[in-house]
């Protein structure tokens, strides 16, 4: 099984740094606090042109010609519409269903975030806040939102899998990413007893939420697990008969090999990609298909400043404000990483590349320069990704 | 002189049909309604999201990679923000101007919009409402805001011309479309005395258009005038000396050419493309450097059904639910018009496909097959427009 995806990144779970607009006017640094600065009235409309928007048929017809296979849909724990003040949004990925059945495509549908934060990150919902793990009825919640998910979707021709989790973070990544600083709290109460989730926790509710879907799930879809940022720690893992199809998935980005001190310099890139993400891969093929569900192009090399570990100018770290490569130097170190990295996923089960959209204006906004190779559209369109077969495949229905 | 370019159609002004969520719960029919029927709040959050997210940089990155070399862009008579309840858009163009610039690309910026309504068109902003011309301190506020234009933008290197106002509907078009009954007015009082401009009028704003947009406009940018849906009748128009590189947009579709009598099929379309579009060009060509701006490939025959005249549901005229023809088939018809079209505009100076982008979803929504191929971006990704300058350009900076 192999399989050649991207992201649909900020759709359905805000970032802020990929999509600015929405969060004007407030200090809201994530997606919790956004219903709680702006009237419910205005938050609903920046929300429904946003998903009406953002994503649409057009895309999925898109990615179809650029090759791809599959789309990884990340989805909030409110998806569902019970989580006030947050805004249902259970009608996209049923569009997404029809867009991907039409066009070829298949879905991985993955929950994106968990009530009281499964890692503290923005992208995680909550800014500094990381106890979901600590509260048995959050955690029984995710998995009833986990189990409609695979009653609603299990059988759909589209579906490829469900992913139980995004990035559950454990104490290695804790401390490297130093959350707590790195994404202050914006309500430190709210914060206290924020901390990494136990190996034994993230093993225990793996167990849990496979059962709780594969009921709905026939035995050929599957279940994806995220390795907690510990690729090779995970041998052990739902090791019995019983688990069918389970997905390793981990998320390599250059932005964390340079925090892990890889230098900032092509050959050192490819040497680490080898070292470290293809010779992970390799070792974890073993034990589960493997897929890196998130990756990308971005680097510091290539922004021509440390980024240090891929902060932007709103963690306060400024970019340049031109363009300090030519067009064909650029080229070069994001063709050399995307092959290294292609090469590498190729020894598990495919990837996710991240993402395949962002609003980022590296032109009229200063400190983005290097920032639009997170958005595969523009990595395919100024040639710095390979197109997987052949130069932009016709979409057919 | 030769451009190929594609419309921004309905980023900065609207059309309910390509982007039917910002409409929602209401029931305008057109831009002008709209901020009458929501509240202030929501009207700036919905258009503002809008704004934000419809193009960005990455499409001009996409219209590059297209192998375009330019962008028409419909923008309100409200542009700078002087006409409430109307928000205005000046800052969206601004940014428009430094994308182009940065990924090599020209603008054509139009003014697609006139108070009290040039053509009563709903993309003319008020459906049924038609007298601007008869509204003398209108007439000079729209040519106050050409100057306003021309005096912002007329010496970017990005600037390729200014089209003084978008289809001013003359008498034949009036007829043909049956405007009071196919955009009927929501209020009639406002909509009484409503009619075709005059021949008369067109010429004397044309002429006063181009002296008060050259005083700030380079001889070597174009003025652009549309032809009021008469292209052979501008034989006599600004023939003086003193009028420089003005050049003659026309608009034309295929819903036209069956309004007008041809057969929907495919050797009936490439007959009358022959006999009237590129015979007229080359016509006019002998006056005017003529230019196709607006036209598609969309037809009733590769709907499957008759449109009369380009109308969809939302003209009560049901489409099809699902699709009749094969993928070959469409590509087949859609491939047969796209070639004369082209062929008929390399008679002329160029063209601009209408319009890069819509939200229309055939897939989900009923009675759209068919619709698809007003996006460029769709109808490249289906192999339905020959891209110019061979598979994907790469974009550069």
């Amino acid at each position: 099984m192999k399989i050649r995806g991207v992201n649909l990144g900020n759709w359905l779970v805000l970032e802020k740094w990929m999509s600015p607009a929405l969060f004007e006017g407030t200090t809201a640094e994530d997606e919790y606090y956004l219903p709680r600065q702006l009237s419910k009235e205005v938050y609903e409309a920046r929300i429904q042109i946003h998903r009406s928007e953002y994503i649409t048929e057009r895309d999925f017809v898109a990615i179809k010609a650029m090759g791809m296979e599959a789309v990884r849909i990340p989805v909030p724990y409110f998806l569902f519409g019970d989580r006030e003040p947050f805004i249902g949004c259970v009608k996209e990925p049923d569009k997404a269903f029809h867009w991907a059945e039409t066009y070829g495509l298949q879905i991985l549908i993955d929950l994106h975030t968990a009530p009281m934060g499964q890692n503290g990150f923005d992208n995680g919902g909550i800014c500094g806040v990381c106890k979901w793990s600590k509260c048995p009825e959050e955690v029984e919640f995710v998995l009833s939102v986990l189990e409609r998910m695979a009653e609603r979707y299990g059988r759909r021709k589209g579906l490829w899998g469900i992913e139980v989790l995004n990035e559950p973070i454990t104490e290695a990544m804790w401390n490297t990413m130093d959350v707590p600083n790195r994404y202050p709290a914006a309500d430190a109460e709210l914060a206290e007893g924020s901390g990494p989730n136990t190996l034994e926790f993230l093993r225990d509710f793996y167990c849990k939420a496979y059962d709780r879907i594969r009921r709905y799930l026939p035995e050929e879809k599957y279940v994806v697990i995220h390795d907690g940022f510990e690729l090779l720690a995970r041998k052990d893992f739902m090791r019995e008969e019983k688990y069918r199809n389970v997905v390793l998935d981990t998320h390599q980005y250059l932005m964390m090999a340079e925090a892990d001190g890889c230098e900032q310099t092509v050959p050192a890139y490819l040497a680490y990609i080898k070292e470290h993400y293809e010779k992970g891969v390799e070792e974890m093929q073993k034990y589960f298909p493997v897929i890196c569900g998130e990756w990308c192009l971005f680097n510091s090399k290539a922004c021509c400043y440390d980024t240090k570990g891929g902060q932007s100018v709103l963690n306060g770290v400024e970019g340049k404000q031109t363009e300090v490569l030519s067009a064909e130097e650029k080229t070069d170190i994001y063709r050399a990483v995307a092959k290294a990295q292609l090469q590498a996923w190729e020894k598990g089960s495919g990837y996710f590349y991240w993402s395949y959209k962002l609003l980022v204006d590296t032109v009229n906004d200063s400190g983005w320069t290097g920032w639009d190779s997170w958005d595969l559209g523009r990595c395919v369109d100024f040639g710095w990704f390979p197109v997987p077969k052949g130069l932009h495949e016709r979409s057919t229905r």
